[in-house]
């Protein structure tokens, strides 16, 4: 049995933020591919609250939820040579880099999902679900330039704790631009989130996301139909 | 003005849990009550994102959400002669400590509304509202075995993370409990947490907590009327 062992499904954006740390970390590990419509006892014993990928197994111990699991991995192993931790040294950068992750968490999936819903909408909502999702944006933009400094990344020159819990959003804001008719005017809007997604598709981490026309196949046969209109 | 401001208001658990951290670590600071229903500029400059309490203010930096509050307190000031700091040393204890915390925040305030809500409606429904309190507080019972060894604490022989998470539960749980009609049989089904709630009475900074009274009294006063059946 390998020394780390990532208990994952292919399309979770959160196995994919601790898939990056991972990567970030230089850690190697296994992946464990879980069928979620038939948990296994091994997710149910290792996850007994949320019985939900991703699940870090390590020496041991079971650690649970992305972000959790994302701080955890950047405790225990050191930044390979001529690279950063994930989080910074100082509190107060902790203290913002933790704030951004949880918005990103709390903010970002919801504002995709409504998306989403809103195709079988009135006019207005649409409108609505869009107009929600440039606040988002834009929160997030300015929180780049504030955290990133002369960026590209939340992080700095190098990629953080926001940058591994967003980078999701690589193959999933094409993807449900795509499904929903829609585009978020990164371009004209906000350069810095474009500068952003450009510098993440340039680095060599992105070759661990699957592609947006992938998660665009899959969240059209499985979730779109479960949508409440 | 002092080194450290709080922006609190007084009913508010979040505040309580940062006002506990902040008397464990012997933080000497300032309260500064907000108005919640007529926001002050230095609370909308000070939490743009959020808008609202607790928010600490220190050297110039403004920390938001109570969960973060505490670690950035944990990670900035020592611990006072014979205490411990708020998280483990070791990183699998501070994920431990992340994830019931994080359990806390999500299901424990949801619980208690859940009780309040079900006042108003079947029999059925209330019975599934205390059943939902009796799993989520059966989830924290086994945490503090595992966690806390000889207890009586989440953080061992003195509070940690997850005990400032929770101790708003003081005084209001008896208060939920009152207005509901409820009572959760902590003596007979989860003894742990019984001797949790002894040990956080008779701590000092248990004094830091308003009353079970004057929470049943706001609750009554401003949430109940606000619940929808």
């Amino acid at each position: 049995m390998a020394e780390v062992q990532l208990l994952s499904f292919w399309s979770s954006p959160y196995v994919m933020t601790v898939e990056v740390a991972l990567a970030l970390k230089g850690v190697q590990y296994e992946k464990v591919p879980q069928d979620l419509s038939d948990k296994s006892e091994l997710l149910l014993k290792s996850n007994p609250v949320h019985k939900a990928v991703p699940v870090l197994l390590h020496n041991g111990n079971c650690v649970c939820e992305s972000s959790i699991i994302v701080q955890y991995v950047d405790e225990t192993w050191p930044a390979p040579k001529g690279s950063a931790d994930l989080l910074p040294a100082d509190a107060y950068g902790k203290a913002m880099a933790r704030f951004w992750a949880d918005y990103a968490n709390k903010k970002v999936k919801d504002a995709l999902t409504g998306i989403l819903k809103s195709c079988k909408r009135s006019e207005e909502e649409k409108k609505a679900a869009e107009e929600h999702m440039l606040s988002v944006m834009g929160m997030l933009d300015s929180a780049l330039g504030e955290m990133g400094g002369a960026g590209p990344f939340f992080g700095g020159a190098s990629m953080g704790f926001v940058d591994v819990i967003l980078i999701p959003l690589l193959p999933s804001l094409p993807a449900v631009e795509g499904l929903a008719g829609v585009q978020v005017p990164l371009v004209q809007r906000f350069p810095r989130l474009e500068a952003w997604f450009a510098a993440c598709q340039a680095h060599h981490v992105a070759s661990l996301l699957p592609s947006s026309a992938s998660i665009s196949e899959y969240v059209s046969r499985v979730h779109l139909p479960r949508l409440s209109p």
